[in-house]
């Protein structure tokens, strides 16, 4: 039977892990597709370089136009990383009415969206399922499995570097620094670790899962994005003792007239599936209107839950393709440009930490500026003997529901004044 | 363009919820589809009774004939919902060239692989998403995002009525027989439990599972299955002491030469996913070897939620039908008949609680039992004054890695003397 010949970008340790499990499953592979799956042209960027032994090294090539212009190539698969240049390779293979798998979130959240158009207007595929939460099927769940629902609301812990050092302070007590340090010692985290602990790659990952939860084609410099670096051992020992743990989460919603998106730490109630992810394991969490709630968790990233991943679209796509269906991706996927509701405009519960040096009155001012700008307060504890040591003292309060800009109104009351030693945290609530 | 006609076998709540959410969708599930989806016939018991306002009431017949046999039909969707007649309804549909879509566990688990067989000989699919975690999307998960690897284990919380009667022991405190008198006021639990409280559900849903995640044609009477009535308040408590919650959990795992099945309750340390998965809610954690660990978790019963993955299945079948290329679903599944290992040859820790009259040497003579047959102990508490008030007093055990036969070979001889006041309890502890 004749096969489908795959043009493979990139071959690195994803696109070796493809090459692996391509050959280890071919049999099994070729009776789902209904042919035979052949890895017939690699483009890498160093031929020179060291490959995984299943590798046929005659087909390899530093020339992109050998892979994008072989009109005997069937299917794509980009696994280089990067915007440029996946970018224009992906955008000639679809043109050139070939189907792609892509593992690139960087590439789905810059130009996701336009994409997806391409691919619908040449009625070919366009499968992302690695480039959010690696192992995860969560985009064949909300393509597939959710067909007939709405997806109401969602949320995820989306960046392993993230929890990865969210869960080793809240264990064991250590400082933001320390864990980081950590983390890049054992390649949880980047020398230059900006994109995952400032939040980015989440927003990144968000703008993906919009775009098919809720059809919205989105640009991530929109999405509110904070990161981790402000989050002190302090606030996950007061977490703990309310009951919460502190989580870096990506969270959307559907308002039908406006979504909302947004990306920060989140005090979210221990008891509850999302609390318990632990170290570099992602998660989300979708509501669907008949659903009901829907959890998937697993590792986020590294090679061999991505390259699975990977060969399950290439399945589908091949497949697809051999059927002369192609289209079966991105079929449906209605993109428009919704309104997105304004943090400003968020309604949660706060956590509030205040570090102050401890004079009468200090306790009732706050109260006083939060109570004046409609922030009411639920809980509250006071920490540390400033009285005595001359040492600031902190305050955490936890608030009912307010309104963001009432929260922010109220903050920059209090930031100014001389009592307050160190910028206020400000941490959401959800529950 | 031509639609493709369903013949829906049962129009109760589920079959009313398909009716609702093919209604609602339909301009979206044609674009997935590539062409419209229409009910165009419905079997029913009682032509009387009152259904959603959606249906067609001119469709409605009593007459199975009148579904079986109406050659215009393209796919059966069968939610009616026991063994017989849906077992012959569903061969007819096959053997007439027919898809079929199923909810039916029982079904499934009593005849699944002889189902499969005719379906995979017939060349039409035969989808059942909702037989196992109504609204989770396990099936889809293991049948794509599985394709290139393999599950070496899975375990999960499959049975609501388990589960909410376990958390709610747990969280308050309560007897079983009080839990489960209101779990049955709130329609979480059968008038006649048995099936869901003795681990029989359990034990037809993994039986399913273990025939897409180990290819093993396995029946169901042969799984190892015990249910929760033996499960005190105490056994919660003492659990909860030693860092754990108990689950009722159905296990699977692949040896290579065998695979394993057994279903009961097992103790699983608090800080995990499963652990938290509460209420009727049903979650289900795989172990792939190249994927890693994996967790799906929602409802895994309820009308709508189960309407869902029944929909999502259709548009799956619908649009293989459509396209001519039947037997996607059970494209590449092999079904065989796997060796199963005994539970006696089962290795793993054990919580024992023995009830016993406070004599001297009690105490020692259970754990010189125990260390005879090779089961050594790694924590233990004893609780009660029995000495002083002549009542009964608790001896809790947790055991190092044990092998069944050897654990049950000590329990037996201790179960027959004369200190030993009620049947000793033995739950099983998983990592």
């Amino acid at each position: 039977m004749k096969p489908v010949r795959i043009g493979l970008l990139g071959c690195g340790t994803v696109g070796g892990g493809v090459i692996q499990l391509l050959e280890a499953n071919a049999t099994y592979l070729a009776s789902r597709v209904g042919a035979p799956l052949e890895v017939a042209r690699v483009l890498v960027r160093r031929g020179e370089k060291k490959r995984v032994p299943e590798l046929n090294r005659a087909l390899v090539t530093t020339k992109a136009t050998d892979v994008l212009e072989d009109e005997s190539l069937d299917l794509i698969v980009e696994v280089m990383g990067g915007v440029d240049p996946a970018r224009s390779y992906v955008e000639r293979a679809i043109q050139s009415g070939r189907s792609v798998v892509t593992a690139n979130k960087m590439l789905l959240a810059a130009h996701g969206p336009a994409l997806v158009d391409q691919a619908v207007a040449a009625g070919v595929d366009l499968a992302f399922e690695a480039s959010v939460g690696g192992g995860i099927p969560i985009i064949r769940v909300l393509r597939e499995a959710f067909a007939s629902d709405w997806v109401t609301s969602l949320s995820g812990i989306v960046n392993g570097t993230c929890n990865f050092i969210l869960s080793r302070m809240q264990k064991d007590g250590l400082a933001f620094e320390d864990v980081l340090a950590e983390a890049q010692a054992k390649g949880y985290a980047e020398a230059d670790p900006s994109l995952d602990i400032d939040g980015h790659d989440a927003a990144h990952k968000l703008v993906v899962l919009a775009m098919l939860a809720f059809g919205a084609r989105v640009d991530a410099d929109r999405v509110p994005t904070e990161g981790i670096r402000h989050i002190a051992a302090s606030d996950h020992a007061f977490a703990s003792r309310f009951g919460y743990v502190i989580k870096h989460l990506a969270i959307g919603r559907d308002h039908g007239d406006s979504i909302e998106l947004r990306v920060h730490p989140v005090l979210v109630p221990k008891d509850t599936m999302l609390a318990s992810v632990g170290g570099v394991l992602n998660a989300i969490s979708l509501e669907g209107r008949a659903l009901g709630p829907c959890l998937l968790s697993g590792r986020g990233a590294g090679d061999m839950p991505t390259a699975v991943s990977v060969v399950a679209d290439v399945v589908d796509v091949a497949r697809a393709r051999r059927n002369g269906t192609g289209g079966l991706t991105t079929r449906g996927i209605q993109l428009a440009a919704r309104e997105l509701r304004p943090l400003a405009e968020v309604k949660t519960r706060y956590y509030l930490r205040f570090q102050v040096y401890d004079r009468p009155g200090v306790l009732g001012r706050i109260a006083s500026d939060l109570g004046a700008c409609g922030v009411s307060i639920e809980k509250m504890v006071q920490e540390g003997r400033g009285d005595v040591s001359g040492l600031p003292v902190q305050i955490v309060i936890l608030t009912h529901e307010a309104r963001e800009s009432d929260v922010q109104k109220a903050l920059a009351i209090v930031a100014a004044y001389d009592f307050i030693a160190t910028p206020n945290v400000v941490i959401r609530i959800e529950e």
